[in-house]
């Protein structure tokens, strides 16, 4: 089953998803579409933040994709239920793979949620994790300055702690919390700065390697992982600069991305 | 989806499992069913293992089971590609989501198993690391000490320190191996022992955990979470000694198991 994984996101967050695809399944082809040029989604209406959404998938379903990641947590909120309905591929969102490692590693169950502030107040992470487990405390909390800081570059413990900290004051008052969220994809840049300051003892869960995990496991349970052993090109498109994409990309990534190209997705018809 | 999920195993070490599936998914009902009067499976030649599961699966269709998780390493080995084409239900194996989990936490790729006799002779671990991920090196290791000492309820870390330190002295050779897999569902009642004698730095992964995991995921991707409200009763049926049974099941679940039965099976036409 020599067809490539679909990996689309409003901008660069969704790298880090790739980035784990890659790690986890290094047999399989990504092809990744970042909207960079109409990003961030977060703050759009959600009837735009599906017209946008379906021009993305109407690119990638034209590469003959085998499965669909929506690499964005805002995207995932709107979207996931209705492509799940209406393509004949499997779709796979970044928010339930999030909130189903939370439930399997918290023992207080007292869970913390970070996101964009279109996250948070979507309501989508306590929405997944109760459906899962009523027996749950959930906090969440946006954290606005967080993607300016990643997409900024000062994303190193010692650039980046002092705003960490100052912005999850907040939950460090739930003494029980031990599982922390990170419902963004630009978050686990800042993977090390959270964990200083949440400390030792709170498990902080990263979407995009949760997703790459359910992303293997539905590829094992639909028989659709690849078998041939020809050399994989990974490709990635995206709306905006090549260059600025290739920088951030050649900055988060463990390999370096080869094929970047510039398109247009909205003159497309849906 | 008011329906109940099916395990099966060849005895007790399935508990492990279902004590996951009800930590990870308290809204979901399950129906156990341990083929104590004849375990263990390990040494018995694949027909009989096809023949005496299929004789487990056909009592589970009966009550309606809306997924079939099979609890045990040589079951999955011997039978879980047959049943996955022949049931029109979600069927999960243990080997896999261990495989998957192990990919995903390793950083050295450097992987050991541990398991019985004959799931490490059947190469199953290997076989799915690799159809995954070929940059790995694996180790196998057999341990048939550890299922006796298990069951014979000596599991503290005093108790068993030195019967599991002279046992995984083969593995203690590889320095660069970061992650073992319990690929027995027996060991996770082991897991202390094996994380000291392993050292902190090595990763313990257990199936029953991660297959918890994924028949979530699974549940979510095929709309077959259970929505309603009612109380649960979950039923636990063994082939062999109810009274023994019951011990067991208490000593190693989070929670005292009230539905225990036994049942004969292999009178039933396949």
């Amino acid at each position: 089953m020599n067809r490539p994984i679909g990996v689309i996101d409003s901008g660069v967050g969704g790298l880090t998803v790739a980035r784990e695809l890659m790690r986890q399944l290094p047999k399989e082809q990504l092809i990744y579409l970042g909207d960079t040029v109409r990003c961030p989604y977060g703050p759009r209406p959600k009837e735009e933040v599906i017209t946008f959404t379906k021009q993305m998938v109407n690119f990638l379903l034209k590469k003959d994709i085998k499965l669909l990641v929506i690499a964005c947590n805002t995207a995932t909120a709107f979207t996931l239920d209705l492509l799940k309905e209406t393509l004949s591929i499997p779709v796979l969102g970044v928010i339930q793979p999030g909130a189903r490692a939370a439930i399997k590693v918290t023992e207080t169950k007292d869970i913390g949620v970070i996101g964009t502030v279109g996250t948070i107040e979507s309501d989508a992470y306590p929405d997944a994790l109760y459906s899962i487990s009523e027996d749950l405390t959930v906090h969440g909390l946006s954290c606005p300055q967080f993607v300016p800081l990643v997409e900024s570059g000062r994303f190193s413990v010692e650039a980046s702690e002092d705003i960490v900290r100052h912005a999850l004051e907040p939950l460090k008052a739930y003494e029980q919390l031990d599982t922390l969220i990170l419902g963004c994809t630009h978050y686990p840049i800042l993977h090390d700065p959270i964990q200083k300051v949440m400390g030792d003892k709170v498990n902080i869960i990263s979407s995009g390697e949760e997703t790459a995990r359910e992303v293997s496991a539905i590829l094992s349970y639909q028989g659709l992982h690849n078998e041939s052993h020809e050399p994989l090109t990974h490709e990635f498109y995206t709306t905006g600069s090549e260059e600025i994409f290739k920088q951030i990309a050649n900055r988060w990534m463990d390999q370096p991305i080869e094929h970047i190209e510039q398109v247009v997705i909205d003159d497309r018809t849906e």
